[in-house]
């Protein structure tokens, strides 16, 4: 084999100008320098490109090749499938979709979906946090659309574990609410610790009335639709024991609150995958190479004692072997568990053994009436349902309606998103099994779910993402309040080889594990890895993690 | 003058026809039978149309014109201004905005819109809740596009009265959850009344940790921009005393979590005056003429002792009388105070003295630069606002930034929106002097306001609804938990004349003062009680308003 180049390092900053990008990078600084951004490009590298080959062409693979190239390397993407995006996948007429059989453990041909043209379903990421900023910036730079992600209205519906019948999210928030500040109010009172201010504050929090009980609001809804002759009385509360008894929280109720889920989230305009299509033009234009279909059959780390990696890949039926410079895997690690491996350290290998992926499941279905959105020409109790999530105890776990041509004829909608065992137990049904469980539950929220005309089972699709080929998974679960799980994750930072020649990527090596900008964050990193201004070992982390959220798996 | 026409009744149902009719109307069944939706046309009358004038071309003036065109009644729109709508006005380049002089008492022009092309800003209502279903219903029908409206992102900041400098809402809002759920965890644990579910309830509500503390949580978001070496740390909790000191509910943070402004909310691509102009076009389309620059100068009911209604009104300088049939005014109150009346009933003069207009005032804002969106081409500390609105103790009382058009150049702002006070001393001012105040109040919560090239004076727009010209304030502030405010509302739905000839509409004689369904609602009642289905009288009110939203001043 061709030894490995020699490294070279051609425009890296040294010293202070390192440790000043490095305080850019971590956002002590504008970004303009760190080597990812447009200006950065002035100090692209000159002289013959050096071979970056990327293994897996999801967003950070994707990201990683545009960035490289754009900093002179010569970059060329591996992809085992015949599209690239990875879990960044919108349904579309006629997609077909590929699980591997539980006795052979072959890939086949589960279904394909049969939307009418123009509709489609994000199977994969659905939703952009305005926080996400390398999301954004890329939307905004390659003129993807964007529009809002509604994540909650308060006409969804909850349908607790413990319950028969789904209650109206308006119902449930604000008599909570109300019920929480008037057992404050009367601890208060009681204990003549009277404060005036305090007591004011729940008033308003809780739509107490001036005797500081909870009598129920409008916050909750009007008992009847308002008519001319009559002032809109409040729908009465739900009481605060069947509230408590119905264990309604357990069924992600409050998750719209938590960060990654506040308003204002984002999905662009036409399906998540405008992202991917946006990415692989501008890698491409930037220089990259992608090859479709191209799936890795072995990496050897030093495969001649000299450093270096070697990368073997079938393509068309062809072996073909390569020995890049750099190497960068944007391989699930449950895949690259599975791909013959040489000459990676003891502390990698044992690294990819800690971590899991979290099963997950999807199901989709087209509805040839928006009937959640509420029959506009008949008064009176109309659903009104334009976007957001309705939670449930059943395994579907959550329904999605569409946050994009509101008021349309038809619409799409996310009939199941489950996880664990949820997510194992739908996994292991076959699509028409699933698509048959999933109608079960969202009749449970929506008796028009009954209806097969309105909602075809031949138009329903499902994913199994544990089970999906090239992705064994939804995400790394990472649990950082475990050492051994911090350790691996510093342990996949740090390149391998002896001249750092192999890098791991993907938001698996992010702490937004699952989310896009986690993939950006660590291509990014990488990127910057291999340019020099980044650190090849990891700082001591330092930081505690909210240990609510470790609790509610929200990473 | 002409003798009024004798009142005919044509398809007017009878007996339990109109008992169901009515029933349609109330929501207690479709309304496809109740007299102003499509269907009911084919029972139009036929025959020599009946005139009716409509006073006044705002929403409801314009929607009866359409509803009762359609029934087959020769309607008539007199529009006192150039312009239809109302208080449905959209702000947009060249736009003369005129107020009257408080000494001479005439209307003045006091400052014209001079945004740039294509930009606009809504000046009357803003905004439209998934449960206005006429609202969306006419919105649907006349293909008028709706895209969401943002009511609340937890980007907002809020600058409570007592504090000087704002607060991100996602650190208020649920600090203040964290810290009243452990308060209520700590008292059950205390009284030794430990009950796993509530606890566990709290624990989610509050995001507290597993010894029930709160010790704050990434809801409140981040401490520093996510890095990927480290996991995302939660900013510290703002001190419970500190939130309560603030008194940062009295500046409506919690104004979002009414019914009025709860998620789903829409707003017109282009402008909340895209629904006047379609029920305008659809008014004339159904047969409706709108005469623009008549200014109704009297109202005489039973001028000659045998009933009827004669309205005299000055048009390009020259006055005119007319003795229609039937006579709806959507004239506001205040205004038709004003007008020359004779033969009104006792009971309705001393309605019209009741109920008093609120004092409202709006600022816009051009800012050539979203600064609020944040700068995607820096890392670290972006804005990241995205619609929704910031609240402060300053007069402006609020700041609403654009739900239109993200991630685009240039934007407006809403930069006040206030009542009672803080309007009548804003209003009192000259546009200039509002503009100047409320950039004090802005640069409060962005300093990016003091660039006044950035945000420029001479693009700024300013309205004080109670000195504009033949409206005379906001919305009608009735306090229906007043028996004499009850007593005037049900007055005023009553028909006047000794032949039911001059009905009053408009949101000001429905519960939703203030919106537009309330202007739709009382145009389909009117309409319907012209048309024979609603009663002339009203029945005696049963239900108890939500005394809370009350004392809030929420209707």
């Amino acid at each position: 084999m061709t030894p490995p180049k020699k490294r070279p390092a051609p425009g890296k900053p040294v010293g202070n100008e390192a440790k000043a990008l490095y305080q850019a990078m971590i956002g002590a600084a504008g970004p303009e320098a760190t080597g990812w951004t447009g200006p950065l490009q002035a100090t692209a590298k000159t002289g013959e490109p050096e071979e970056v080959l990327i293994l897996g062409g999801g967003v950070a693979g994707l990201t990683a090749a545009l960035e490289l190239s754009r900093l002179g390397y010569a970059c060329t993407v591996l992809e085992a499938q015949n599209r690239v995006g990875g879990r960044n996948r919108t349904a579309r007429k006629d997609d077909e979709l590929y699980e591997l059989d539980e006795k052979t453990g072959r890939p086949v041909l589960t279904h394909k979906c049969a939307f009418d043209d123009k509709l489609y379903l994000n199977l994969g990421p659905g939703r952009i946090p305005y926080h996400h900023r390398r999301v954004l910036k890329y939307c905004r730079d390659f003129k993807v659309a964007l529009e809002p992600y509604v994540m909650e209205t308060t006409a969804n519906l909850v349908r607790p574990p413990h319950t028969t019948k789904p209650w109206p999210n308006r119902r449930v928030a604000n008599d909570v609410r109300g019920h929480l500040a008037a057992r404050i109010a009367q601890e208060l009172v009681e204990k003549d610790a009277f404060t005036g201010e305090l007591l004011d504050l729940l008033r308003v929090f809780g739509a107490l009335d001036e005797g500081h009980k909870y009598r129920g609001s409008t916050r909750s809804g009007y008992l009847g639709s308002p008519v001319v002759e009559d002032w809109p009385t409040p729908a009465p509360p739900l009481p605060f024991e069947d509230l408590v008894n119905s264990g309604y929280w357990k069924a992600r109720f409050y998750q719209p609150v938590d960060y990654l889920w506040q308003a204002t989230m984002f999905q662009p305009v036409g399906g998540m995958d405008k992202i991917v299509d946006a990415l692989a033009r501008e890698a491409k234009k930037a220089g990259a190479k992608i090859k479709l279909g191209a799936v890795v059959t072995g990496i050897e780390i030093d495969p001649d004692g000299v450093g270096g990696v070697r990368v073997s890949y079938r393509q068309n039926e062809k072996d073909h072997h390569t020995t890049p410079v750099y190497c960068v895997s944007n391989i699930p690690i449950p895949v690259l568990k599975g791909i013959k491996r040489s000459g990676f350290s003891k502390e990698f290998e044992a690294a990819l053994k800690v971590v899991e992926f979290e099963k997950t499941c999807k199901v989709g279905w087209q509805a040839n009436r928006r009937f959640w959105e509420g029959d506009l020409d008949q008064a009176g109790d109309s659903e009104g349902i334009y976007g957001g999530i309705s939670w449930t105890g059943h395994n579907i776990t959550q329904l999605w309606y569409p946050s994009n041509d509101f008021f349309s004829d038809k619409g799409t909608l996310t009939g199941a998103y489950n996880f664990a065992k949820a997510a194992d137990d739908l996994g292991r049904m076959t699509p028409k099994k699933r698509l048959e469980l999933a109608r079960k539950g969202a009749v449970e929220l929506h008796p028009e779910f009954e209806d097969r005309k309105l909602v075809p089972d031949d138009k329903g699709v499902t994913i199994a993402w544990h089970k999906v080929p090239f992705q064994l998974g939804g995400w790394a679960d990472w649990k950082p309040a475990e050492p051994s799980h911090l350790r691996a994750y510093k342990q996949l930072l740090q390149p391998e080889g002896l001249d750092e020649c192999f890098y791991v990527t993907g938001d698996q090596v992010s702490p937004l594990p699952g989310w896009q900008e986690g993939a950006m964050m660590s291509a990014h990193y990488v990127a910057q890895q291999i340019y020099g201004i980044m650190p090849l070992s990891v700082p001591e982390v330092v930081a505690v993690p909210d240990s609510v959220a470790l609790t509610q798996g929200l990473y």
